[in-house]
């Protein structure tokens, strides 16, 4: 019996990073990672999505001919894109970070390449996904996911299905409200290196320059107060936007990923206190919070798993 | 061929509403509306809820002994409970409105009195259920839910099926960070007490006695300033819960119930105007927010939905 085999692509705004798994999660070749150069015209971007197609297929011994080899069978490809995109139709919106790939029909064009079927969700959702099935949230049912970057990423996976909701948006909280604006205002990269300021400049009259969070985080490692301070608060912020996700979801477990996640030991502690605080009792005492696991490869393993089940 | 029945109970604190529909939702008879008298012993009180069945059963011409007659067959018997309970065993949890009948094996016992299957779920998510399948929300796929009285309630609906969590704690959103306190502080009859306090207390020197929010809505109808005010203001506490809500689930509709969605036309608009501003661009201009449409018979209705999907 031939080995089913799924392609995933996580097409972002500054790379493209394709891989193959088998239906167990498991990577079947080095995955192939290209620069998108995202100002180039889209048909050039596009080569580039179906060049690292094909140099999977390659690596995996596999060519375009014979992806009906008795040793393999590629069984479809499964596409992460950054946002927004229609799912529905597998096309890119007015994506700021492609910009000349708006209303691209991604879906048909990758079909009208290869000889498999092609599904596309979005590459925050497919992070968690892949995260869900096969990193932190394997076994479970139902798990709420945060990408902490330069923006606050959240997905909702039950029943192995990411839920898009009625209009493609669920999941979506960063236009939530909290305090006197945003939680994407606090739960963020800019979030981070704004509560850095704050705590810096006061009482002081010289203003300190702007770090950036993977900064803060490296002062927090040479234990400057300051930074310790503002991941500490972080954690405040943080814990609101997943109480009010417990809360209305109350899943299995809660995934933590992103590059902020890796500030988790200067902030867990603030935030598990913060959290328990806001749940329902049950959940409050259950729930865990814990960090992805599957580290850069969670996107494609997210969009191949769109194919294995074609969802 | 039989017409198919289903039996409705919701069972509350203070009153148990028993109703009988057909599979399009229509009430097949009068219910029969029983005083709980909850401080009795639990024989007692669950005595009330089986003659209330088997009165409604009398009802629609259908006795237990007639129950698989051939112009009827009743399917089954759906139970609403007062919270908290344990959905997956049917089981009566610390609730404080039935205290007679903590840990009470409700859906056991009413097993063993009619040979019908028994379902159960708390009596707030049976009211938006009721509302999704078959009133406000007919013809949604997902729907979220609010039952806004003493305090704030709220229920998911998906595929025709309550999202009930992994706890049994999905959508209670009551204990979720707000201000100074929860949403529920703002967001409740309670809630808009302290509101229409706090604006009449402002800059003077006697204290106002406290009012309830059917006062305060009584006093509004009368174009009272302080009520209209507080309304006003209420608004803008409901659109933080709803813009949580609806950025995380994405629903088709928002559903609005409980004694305080009376006062809708004293809040609407403001609370249209800043939900609007929370929202992702999608669903802020496309989902919309209407009021419940089945008064008091929302409950049974939905409970007697558990039985018409098996849930």
């Amino acid at each position: 019996m031939s080995e089913k085999i799924y392609i995933g692509v996580d097409f972002g705004g500054t790379k493209i990073l394709t891989g193959a798994m088998n239906d167990k999660g498991e990577m079947v070749c080095e995955p192939v990672k290209v620069s998108t150069n995202a100002n180039d015209d889209s048909g050039k971007i596009f080569k580039r999505v179906t060049d690292s197609i094909e140099g999977v297929l390659k690596k995996i011994d596999s060519s375009r001919l014979a992806v009906n080899s008795e040793k393999y069978k590629v069984e479809g490809i499964g596409l992460g894109v950054t946002g927004p995109i229609d799912i529905k139709n597998g096309v890119i919106l007015e994506c700021p970070q492609l910009p000349t790939m708006h209303f691209y029909p991604l879906k048909k064009m990758v079909e009208g390449f290869f000889p498999l079927p092609v599904y596309m969700n979005n590459d925050a959702n497919c992070l968690i996904y892949g995260e869900a099935l096969f990193g932190s949230g394997k076994g479970m049912n139902s798990i709420v996911g945060f990408t902490l970057g330069t923006g606050i990423g959240c997905a909702i996976v039950m029943d192995k299905k990411i839920l898009n909701g009625s209009t493609d948006s669920a999941a979506e909280i960063w236009p939530s409200p909290y305090l006197d604006g945003t939680i994407e205002d606090y739960v963020s990269g800019s979030g981070v290196s704004k509560i850095y300021k704050v705590i810096c400049n006061a009482g002081k009259a010289q203003q300190t320059a702007d770090k950036t969070a993977l900064e803060i985080s490296q002062l927090a490692e040479k234990g400057d107060p300051d930074a310790l301070k503002t991941w500490e608060e972080f954690g405040t912020h943080l814990a609101v936007a997943l109480s009010w996700s417990v809360n209305l979801i109350d899943p299995d477990i809660v995934i933590l990923g992103g590059s902020i996640s890796n500030a988790y030991k200067f902030f867990s502690s603030r935030m598990e206190k913060e959290l328990r605080k806001h749940l329902c009792p049950t959940p409050a005492e259950r729930t865990k919070v814990v960090c992805a696991n599957l580290g850069a490869n969670a996107g494609f393993i997210g969009a191949a798993s769109l194919a294995l089940n074609n969802v």
